[in-house]
């Protein structure tokens, strides 16, 4: 496949709608519609330990209209080394501080490749401190969870909304112990 | 938070761009973007087990202008049922057949709740047959890659691109050897 050329068809203050047009195999021409974020700004996800516990959170997203459990997370600023938007979006979302990274953060990965060139860096760290609201956005909706094992395999029962990557890890954390 | 009004502004023939307003925990009204596909059609990642091997998929992928290393995945026709989806779409872009569920389909799980509402179900499964690109369509630049826990280790130290959730699979299958 071949990208013959890219255009913005229509965008907001945080959104581009994009086309490609591409030719196929056999030679066709063809549309591919996506999404970027203007300046196409990616974020990080954090899978948390403290004190052998999960930090899981529960928040509002707008998209669902429906809170969705999940893991911290947040939009890398401009110039922004990952590893301090990581301990900046973990202590701002849950009152919590960054010990130690317990591997090296994930290189950009890609939430859903079809729809968007979004990505994500994953990391994995220990936290520790007293889980805190006071320095949430105000368009921010979010409660802090300290989870065992148990309590992560009762809440996977459960029929919430969750976000993909904190389901995958959830599920390890839940057969494993581990993140 | 509160959701006052959920409105398309732009639409083209698989994507619409959507704009809700809504009233932060201040009282404020403020406007959140974001993308649904075109009839909010769902997707299948498949995390398949061929003899022990995991299986991944070498994809272009137009968004990101590249190939992507990830997961078989597709999308669910409408009124499909997804354990349906999962045996067509591993048959289509693998060639390979699904002998059985490793264990049940993950609930609607949100890839990037805070751009969409498009959510995926995971599927943990046993896979037979010979890798095959017959069942390819035109539009799918697609290479099958049956790889062992050490071929996956070696995989995520190359400098190419990776699916979010195939990423957090592959970890898994690196660390543990399950999926």
């Amino acid at each position: 496949m071949k990208i013959i050329n890219t255009a913005c068809v229509a965008h907001t203050p945080y959104l581009n709608l994009m086309t490609s047009s591409y030719e196929d195999d056999k030679g066709n021409v063809k549309a591919w519609e996506w999404v970027e974020r203007v300046g196409q700004q990616n974020a990080v996800v954090i899978a948390a330990l403290h004190k052998g516990l999960l930090v899981v959170i529960k928040e509002f997203r707008v998209p669902l209209q429906d809170y969705e459990w999940g893991l911290p997370a947040g939009l890398i600023d401009h110039g922004e080394d990952p590893e301090v938007t990581v301990r900046r979006e973990l202590h701002e979302e849950t009152g919590l501080t960054v010990n130690k990274f317990l591997r090296p953060i994930s290189p950009l990965i890609y939430n859903t490749a079809g729809m968007t060139n979004e990505g994500v860096h994953m990391a994995f760290v220990e936290a520790s401190g007293a889980p805190s609201r006071d320095l949430l956005g105000e368009s921010e909706d979010i409660t802090t969870h300290l989870m065992s094992q148990d309590e992560v395999k009762a809440l996977m029962q459960q029929n919430v909304k969750f976000g993909a990557k904190a389901y995958l890890v959830f599920e390890r954390f839940a057969t494993h112990g581990d993140i």
